[in-house]
């Protein structure tokens, strides 16, 4: 098994999350790193996502990933088997990321050598949304087997992202999931949504949202 | 559409929720109403698991539902029309519901006329795992997509079940899920665990999670 770094992050001591998170946003900018924070459910794929997402961009950009979890390191420990630069956060029970524990994880991570810094964020729909990280990006993962309704009753991580990827969708035939309705309700919620339907198992539709991801951080970086 | 009435819960004023746990459960029990507290993360199954579980028990057993939403009543809508008094709780954006929150839930569905009491928390493995509703029981959906580490990577909320349904267990040939593993991860957190593996869709296996539900509600209103 691989080592990696595990890092316990605390709760962030200034009350103000929206100025820190303006404040780590400056520094990302002028450090030329691109942060997206990437959030989504347990189990829909992130870790995956983000695999083939490294698989594609890593020739081009130099990736940093942090992944944030309450109590484990196997994600960091299959993104560090790819070779890119990655460290484990340990929340210590909380549901979410401010933008004090991103700049801490930032911290630790290094971003003078990173152009794309990737936040996995621990997997929950509800409290990641609340609190701006610092993230330049916030990208969603909804997965086909929850249901095409998620946008409906879980509307405030739809309204602050800017990219959703509908990720499994190779297992399509075998729900009642429906594309349409979902693409409806999403931008319902928000109209400026971006959206890529993508299987991270097989790898289609990845070239698209990886296309994407790779103009943001170009648009961020050499501005 | 079923008119359903939407309850807009508070958060609690109790400072400590655990003795108010303990009170909700001493009216329960003067009551003869058992009350259980279904978590899982979002689209798992939790109301189709509860359509089953109704389907099942309604001519035993009075049964109330309160479904717990951040902002919409879909579920509520659903679960009325089979019949069972069901109510929407909205959260107004909380991740969870805790003890406080929970009675005033039970208020508004009125428990007299019920034997068997459910409560739909917020899809979210991480927050409600943290609070005592004061429910007599506690059961979890994980399903077969989100895949055999979440006992890893979520271990407070498989600690704190009484029960675990492994719910889509029909699209098990399509992911790379180990049944075998899930109960050594589950087990290891809790070796108490009830595990119950269902396919909420085509029905398979909800009878034995139904009869061991049946039992508790049994031992609790009869002791």
């Amino acid at each position: 098994m691989d080592s990696v770094r595990i890092i316990e992050i605390k709760e962030s001591v200034f009350a103000d999350n929206d100025r820190e998170a303006d404040r780590v946003r400056a520094r990302l900018k002028e450090e030329k790193t691109f942060l997206l924070n990437l959030m989504s459910s347990p189990g829909s794929g992130k870790t995956t996502t983000l695999l083939r997402t490294i698989e594609r961009l890593k020739d081009d950009l130099r990736i940093g990933v942090m992944e944030a979890d309450i109590d484990s390191s196997v994600d960091a420990e299959t993104i560090a088997r790819t070779g890119v630069k990655s460290i484990q956060l340990h929340t210590g029970g909380m549901c979410h990321l401010d933008a004090g524990m991103t700049e801490q994880g930032l911290r630790e991570l290094g971003t003078a050598d990173v152009d794309l810094a990737v936040l996995e964020n621990v997997g929950n729909l509800v409290c990641p949304a609340e609190f701006d990280t610092g993230a330049v990006k916030n990208a969603m993962i909804l997965s086909v087997p929850e249901g095409h309704d998620k946008p409906l009753k879980y509307p405030l991580i739809f309204t602050v992202c800017d990219a959703l990827i509908i990720n499994k969708i190779d297992v399509l035939p075998y729900f009642d999931f429906d594309m349409d309705k979902v693409r409806e309700y999403a931008l319902r919620r928000n109209p400026r949504l971006e959206i890529f339907p993508i299987s991270a198992k097989t790898g289609e539709g990845v070239g698209a949202w990886t296309s994407w991801l790779k103009k943001q951080v170009r648009d961020w970086t050499e501005e």
